[in-house]
């Protein structure tokens, strides 16, 4: 039943195809972040494919409009592949390990790559999709799954100038900004790890500076409504700080996140001899918080780390 | 003959006293913050005069429209007295330290302190201007030294409704927003001393970031463009970052600042029991910064510590 809906799917593809700049786009990975991202593209009216290892989460695309399809089916008809996984593990996996999707697409076909992944990571991903006629285009993505949904995400990216090309349909559905960091795979990457060192450091910053300030008898809505008027504040202040103060751990990111991506930061920063004592500092404590059984609440509930460690109670829901 | 200007003034005075809500007001402190304030209380049309130590600032301020006359002279005309020094130590120093000015005061004047110190620090200041029948108003500054100069600081103040009442013409003056965080002297240096937590943890997290990033090979006014866009941002990032991109370490703020403030963070820590990881962290950055001859130099100098632990080049002036 499926496999008819597709055949006549693709008989409207072949026509829209040649309307439409190639737009057929798949997205891989309906987490928080896809789902938005590939709503964002059928609201741009690409045809959208949404696959997932959640058959609930691909049931969800297709009733919200997505095409129906197996990805084996329609692999060859792609012309977008946007990758939204956790990292570059994940990626390698769908791309190149069993039921490989790098073989069946067209040469031609541009690969989205998203996760945050070292910019070595980037290139050896590169070297493979190029050795079998592929575009990639490294093109890690900022902003949070309310942007997400939204189409307002911001990308930094590089990459040649046909991966740009043949992206430039989704990448005008998904995101606000596209920061063009240059045509050296790696360029996105390495953007994206300096952003989420901040990010990370930021993040346990907040947790420490409310406890901090729980401990000398502040209530923790006056911090958060002073300090965003100050020079303290910062992005993951203001939104990591309310759901601080909300008592709302609801994971929009995971404590996981940032154990994965500091560590990332980590790894760089010994490679290289990069000197990062607060991001080293900051990854102790997701680890903490991961380690406490914490690992999959939203990033913030790092600060149960420090309200353990200083003995102050947390605002509850 | 300036004693004779004074005496003319000091009737100008009394005369406009009756008209003008008893703003007569005193910056002690001519710095990069206190001139500024100094200035937007001219510029609110208040009776003001300005003292530093430096005369030659003393002189400036004169010059620029501030009223004549030595402190002893006009000390019992005051109603307003705001200092506006580095530390509590300074501010105990002119108060009550040799030729001390709480003494000499009106019974009913309002003095507003500024420095960013300890809680502990500004309650014992109270309890001795009490005792003289003088008005303490915890009122720590936030904001940098161009809105100084505009009268738009955000000012963390505590205390009692007299006092908040005395100081009003000055607060209006200098602020574009008073926070009012309750009547207990403590709750203004509390908050201010959260919100140095976080500035000195960023402006440390800045100067990691870039140099990071420059080791990566991204040039760092790219770094700065993105992440200004991206939810790595903080205020300290956009303003510190601008420094280090433009090589340009003129102290607005000193490496010198966050030694002190980190250093309060680090005694009310450990005084409470108060988890601060990062904040411990950040302080070792600024005292190597400090401790390797940059102490008088833009906070953001913090950077040159990290370029050097890195070998990376930062951005020449």
């Amino acid at each position: 039943m499926i496999s008819q809906i597709f055949k006549i799917t693709l008989d409207h593809i072949t026509t829209k195809n040649n309307m439409n700049n190639n737009a057929y786009t798949a997205i891989i990975g309906l987490g928080s972040m896809g789902m938005g991202m590939a709503n964002s593209c059928l609201a741009a009216g690409l045809m959208t494919w949404g696959f997932d290892i959640d058959p609930q989460k691909q049931q969800d695309f297709l009733l919200a409009g997505g095409q129906p399809g197996g990805i084996t089916e329609v692999a060859s008809e792609l012309n977008i592949v946007v990758l939204v996984m956790v990292n570059s593990a994940q990626m390698n996996s769908v791309l190149f390990g069993d039921h490989a999707l790098a073989p069946i697409l067209r040469p031609g076909t541009v690969i989205l790559g998203c996760p945050t992944m070292s910019p070595d990571d980037a290139k050896d991903i590169d070297l493979k999709l190029s050795a079998m006629g592929l575009h990639y285009l490294d093109s890690p993505i900022s902003g949070g799954s309310a942007k997400a949904a939204n189409g307002a995400l911001t990308i930094m990216a590089s990459g040649s100038d046909q991966a740009f090309g043949a992206a430039q349909a989704a990448l005008d559905a998904m995101s606000e900004k596209v920061f063009r960091l240059g045509d050296q795979i790696g360029q996105g990457s390495a953007m994206k790890v300096v952003n989420q060192l901040l990010a990370g450091v930021h993040i346990a910053s907040t947790a420490e500076a409310i406890t901090f300030g729980l401990k000398q008898g502040i209530p923790a809505e006056q911090i958060l409504q002073v300090i965003t008027q100050c020079a303290g504040n910062s992005w993951m202040f203001e939104n990591r700080g309310a759901h601080i103060v909300d008592g709302d751990y609801t994971p929009h990111s995971s404590v996981e996140i940032f154990v994965k991506d500091l560590g990332i930061v980590s790894e760089i920063a010994r490679a290289s001899r990069s000197y990062t004592p607060l991001a080293a500092a900051a990854l102790q404590e997701f680890l903490a918080a991961s380690g406490s059984g914490l690992g999959n609440e939203d990033d913030s509930a790092v600060a149960k780390v420090y309200a353990r460690n200083s003995d102050v109670d947390l605002p509850k829901k």
